[in-house]
């Protein structure tokens, strides 16, 4: 059985080299009278100590330095969350002025359809009207059993955001609302509404691509905080784990201390810090009372390894190229 | 007929008392040796004249001083435009835990569909079913002519935004649209399905509640000059020329100078500023060559009454209490 | 004996009325349908309980609704340090254009010199070289034990900062090299160097007022946590108890959680906050195996104490009019 | 005649690789349905006309993609103007923690005044007095004609700033407060008052390090705008003129049009967009009939001018590491 797009995506596009690098020699220029060329000079097991000693004093200032980029893909009901975040910056496709993903899904579903006459780059009433009828027809067919039902989730995930834990009967229900508005949207667009207008209809599920940059401090102490904690929504946690993923695999030294907000309280009053893993796997113990989300302190393992494991889905075989 | 709800509404909280007072005092401490208090006690007439300067010289630093907290109703779509202004503060109400608007309309629909079983507070499966079976049919009466369209219209206005300058038939076929979503989102949580998932399916135009804060200097050198101008959407332009005319009924001595980018850009090149109202009414030209979005000067002015003009549905009569 | 002029002064000018009901019902209205309006019928119960659970679980949004505007005296090593918080506003009295504080007590010195002929306000070379001889001849007093050495200490006061727990031979040493400074800078004015030049020999105690502006927010997770700690600068920790104090006159509701970052954290982790009284005086004790600044716990209480009773000084009699 | 140290250094230590191509990539998502790998296909010439259009447009936020840390060496008046600059990020040295650029400049004093006693290293009270004496005296040998006095300028400059336009009498009379107050300083730290506190001595013109992170967009609307103006200070603004030659090493396709206000204000209502170098030399004629500092337009060339041309000196032949 074919596979539904991933929810979330996200890549890291450009970050700032020697990240953990600059971060200890601007840390070490505070209390040296040497510039900042001597102290890059330092070894990785010394850029480790300074990280560790920003990480455990909540010295946050010198982590600014290290700046990522990402690219992402999610629904707009999570990129409104995201740009919640006010220390970054955003980028994001417009809906006044493109169709975003959903030309795309409407050519998946005529071709699974059979229709063979969907224009590729529709213009004129009539190609939208062929979409929005197409669509409509796809949304009727997902009321009842029907073989080609999966195939036309699965096309539908290609415009919107699925959970993937949801039952196969939700997601039918889902996508079959998905694929009326659709059918609405390219509607009104046959009716010659702008597109900023005909969007009113379209479900806040809809896919958007956004472009953002955070400094390692911001992700540190407030997006991952906030957004890798179980009591985040199911949407934005996967896509703060997998930016998490995508940082550990370029600079762990600063981001093997991050994690959700538990983490965060508790390296800043236990003797030295641990990391995300050590936490999971049980090396190291909680102090804390309780969370600040009110978990008390015989949960947070549980809580932390429960939304370690529901945000593995946020990494799709197919890239953002899609 | 009926009016429709209006798609925005805005209302000034709370805000700097003196505020025109302690921006003058403000700036004139940075060339005086005097405290503040003895600053503060100069007269109306000076109070203009140092702000004007400011205004004349993108002086804006000062202005920040002057604080304004406003509550506004508008779509999703606009309040993610909204946010993306990130010197300011924001409390919005959520979908993860209510309904907003959408029970209130629901039940409105209820009322004109003479179904007298849809409970007040919606708990069980057959609850949420009744709600769904109401909102599907009331979709169902859009389709064709029906001498209940107009009311189940303006009943959907309660949940959902509107742009005044839709046809109706439009405006029927979006109602339809949106009772129909709505009608997807009840059938969802029946099933069992948390909010914060059923609310996928729910179109990006449902209304939503939000407190925002901004100061002075925010509000004229970036929210209202971008979202003033003819070419920001409708709905945010709206929502800003509410937002300034709330201001102008306390502190028109800032606020008389605050107007679209064409405006921002003007003032600081001509020898002295001029009014939003002198430019509208023609007692100052403009002299820069083209504003920053492209329009000619001698279209500066026509383009500006058009935003002035098309913005003018912002207030409702029945506040935001609704 | 006369007393020195306080090295900082803090006022709270203006306030965002209402603060802690605004904060409280913005809170509401994320989890409510109901307008702010209706929110803000709540009584003072209602409120503290919404504020309480806010900082409980470090939930900080709300509480930016709530804006405060002080005036403060301090030097400029501490203005220094007062302006990296980023999250707020600032005006500051510049001496590329004034002479802050400086003409206050070079007339001051004249007047305790017994020098009748110095001129109130200095334009021409002469009058300067008048300042500078007098400023040089009073430092040169302060080498050896002179009557009127206490005056003179208390006359460089009005225009530099005096930490208030030094002895009295260093504090006439310091006063010597004030008031030789002050001499240079007088004497290069007298050489009609600019002023924005001439105060580069000016030592960095000087004196220097500066407006700013912060919300509850910052001020309860960044500046009152870093700037109260013992850990902080002796003269920007003044001010930070200063700014506090004055916050507990208007509203104790938002304010009695404020502290050190040791109670930011403590609140946070244990299963419900106390106020910094509480932490003080021992009604309440310490959960966590140590701050962020190192102090293990046993030791937090007596170091908060510290920090308390060693910013007693920051309010002077004379107010900042002087 | 050996040379000063240059007031000002500034050194671009890391910046966002392909930052041209990102901002404009990033751009350009917001009206297409492509990824951004695949908008980062384009050529140099599509990025140039990209950028070319945010700059006309005043459309900045893909700019905030691009990112760049600094190193820089300058007064302290000038780090607290510059860290004025909210929307960065900056690491500083301390003097609660170290002597900064006092004791190279202590070192260098001896040697010059032939004392082969000063400690490199001094802790004990006699190391500081030593110190002490040898300041005092050497401030002493600069008040008469003296061959050592220009070396001991030369010296003083290691430690404390200088504007290069001082005449010689001016340029010794400062020496002579900066290394008097030095000697102060010393004097303290022998009478075992903390360096933190003995550092109230130290005159405002004492050299600090700074690291610093800003993005295009800051750099482009605001720091370099208002500090490379003629009407910023001279150091700082030499810092900004400094930056800019930075920058142009590496992304000129960005930065060619930055410059002070007037540039900025340009090219947002002349029809295209011109480079600083083109307003320079006249290939370009300002339209706007004054800039925000009220020049007016036939005076804004020559102004521009002469601010360039008096920023010249930033950069020094030693490099950073001296």
């Amino acid at each position: 059985m074919q596979a539904l797009e991933p929810p979330v995506r996200v890549r890291l596009l450009r970050y700032t080299r020697d990240g953990p690098l600059l971060v200890a020699a601007a840390a070490r220029i505070t209390v040296s009278k040497k510039p900042v060329e001597r102290a890059m000079e330092m070894g990785p097991g010394e850029v480790e100590k300074w990280i560790r000693e920003l990480v455990r004093r909540g010295h946050g200032s010198p982590l600014e330095h290290a700046v990522y980029t990402f690219e992402a893909e999610c629904s707009r009901v999570c990129s409104h969350q995201l740009v919640r975040h006010r220390l970054a910056s955003y980028t994001q496709q417009s809906m006044r002025y493109t169709e975003g993903f959903l030309r795309s899904m409407a050519l998946k579903v005529c071709s699974i359809m059979g229709v063979g006459s969907c224009p590729e780059r529709p213009t004129s009433a009539n190609d939208y009207r062929v979409y929005e009828t197409v669509l409509r027809e796809a949304a009727g067919r997902l009321e009842g059993p029907d073989g080609s039902g999966w195939a036309l989730i699965v096309a539908a995930s290609r415009g919107y955001v699925f959970n993937p834990s949801w039952s196969p009967e939700t997601m039918a229900r889902v996508a079959r609302a998905y694929l009326g508005a659709t059918a609405e949207y390219y509607g009104l667009l046959a009716g010659r509404v702008p597109r900023e207008d005909a969007r009113m209809v379209i479900p806040q599920a809809v896919r958007t691509r956004i472009v953002f940059t955070m400094n390692a401090r911001e992700l540190l102490e407030s997006f991952l905080p906030l957004r890798m904690c179980s009591h985040a929504q199911w949407e934005i946690r996967m896509l703060a784990w997998g930016v998490w993923r995508e940082l550990m695999k370029v600079h762990p030294e600063i981001f093997r201390y991050a994690g959700p907000r538990c983490i965060l309280e508790e390296n800043r009053v236990r003797p030295e810090p641990c990391s995300l893993e050590q936490y999971l796997n049980g090396d190291c113990d909680f102090t804390i009372p309780r969370c600040p989300e009110m978990v008390p302190k015989p949960g947070i393992r549980s809580c932390l390894r429960y939304a370690a494991e529901s945000s593995r889905a946020s990494a799709g075989p197919r890239g953002l190229g899609g």
